[in-house]
């Protein structure tokens, strides 16, 4: 019997190492996840992949999509839109595969309202000391800027409690282990399971 | 900063074998888990040591422990009584172990009562012909006998939706993967740590 997949929701502050945890992930020997693949308006840069990298898109087709309810999260920057297509991952989730969608704190709240089955995991840092010296070590930004996104990130933090897991990241690996048994553990709640076993059980229980 | 442990509660039908599911669980290497001490009025029996197998109990005692609610579940059977004592229970979650109860469906609904915040484990068999085969292999009950315990499997497997997680024990050594894998998530739940996250974080705080 095919059993849905799940959406896992991997977000968390800005310098928190969201990215790095969920390529971890996808490193992981054994692991079986789809990666959600994002639908953007901006040009394909030098050796990015149409589906692959990101499902390139012309403004007009990205806005009708839009009005159609056609993602599960989008957002503006610079002038282009970025987007989870709603059916990519629907049809992922029907063929049985997880998927991971890793995406900022906003993003994460818009998926809560068109996914209500999805499983939201907070990653958070090990420290605010901590965050401030990932966010200084980019090396790219001025102090007002670390400054500015560090006040963002505690007020990011404020919003954990609408989540349903949260995973410190200490160091990667031992995240990635949360995450996999936040995920094996999601597969086994009464919801996800109880009515198929029940439905198996009774089918069965005719013969005696 | 100590963080209470959880009590969780391994459950199941007669014959489902989630006994060997617990046994084999403490074996694992790194596991660190307390098994509760159940209390009773049987005499020991030789070998058997006072607060390692059971705390062995007079009668007026256990009695007077009923009265003041000093169990989180008990039974009498076979003119004994059996109880798992609530401030054993206590003491450990206090420290910050993990408590594992295993106990009979009936039971567990004591618990419920008892315990709110306890997780309840739901051990179900692959299917009731494998139940039956595994119930006749004792070789210890008449068929009648095994029938009545099929039938009362069923009814337990009912039950099962008001568990939290049901993990299939189609094979220990995976059935106790999955049990693992639900204590490590069960920790990182966003009502588990989300406080005593921001509490250190807002303590942090006042340092920008």
């Amino acid at each position: 019997m095919k059993r849905r997949g799940i959406l896992f929701v991997v977000s968390g502050p800005s310098g928190v190492g969201k990215g790095t945890v969920r390529a971890s992930l996808f490193e992981r020997e054994g692991v079986n996840l789809s990666y959600s693949v994002s639908m953007t308006t901006r040009a394909p840069r030098e050796g990015e992949v149409d589906g692959v990298d990101y499902f390139f898109a012309e403004r007009a087709q990205f806005e009708t999509m839009m009005a159609q309810d056609g993602f599960i999260e989008s957002a503006e920057f610079c002038g282009n839109y970025y987007g989870t297509p709603k059916a990519y991952v629907e049809k992922q989730l029907e063929a049985g595969h997880d998927v991971v969608l890793e995406i900022e704190v906003q993003g994460a709240f818009q998926v809560k309202k068109a996914m209500a089955d999805a499983v939201f995991i907070f990653i958070a840092p090990p420290s605010l000391n901590e965050l401030q010296s990932r966010l200084n070590g980019r090396g790219t930004e001025s102090p007002d800027v670390v400054l500015k996104r560090l006040q963002t990130a505690v007020k990011e933090m404020m919003l954990m409690s609408e989540y349903d897991y949260v995973v410190t990241n200490n160091e990667v690996q031992a995240a990635v282990d949360h995450i996999l048994a936040i995920i094996e553990a999601e597969h086994l709640t009464v919801e996800r399971v109880a009515a198929n076993i029940r439905e198996d059980l009774l089918s069965e229980a005719v013969d005696f």
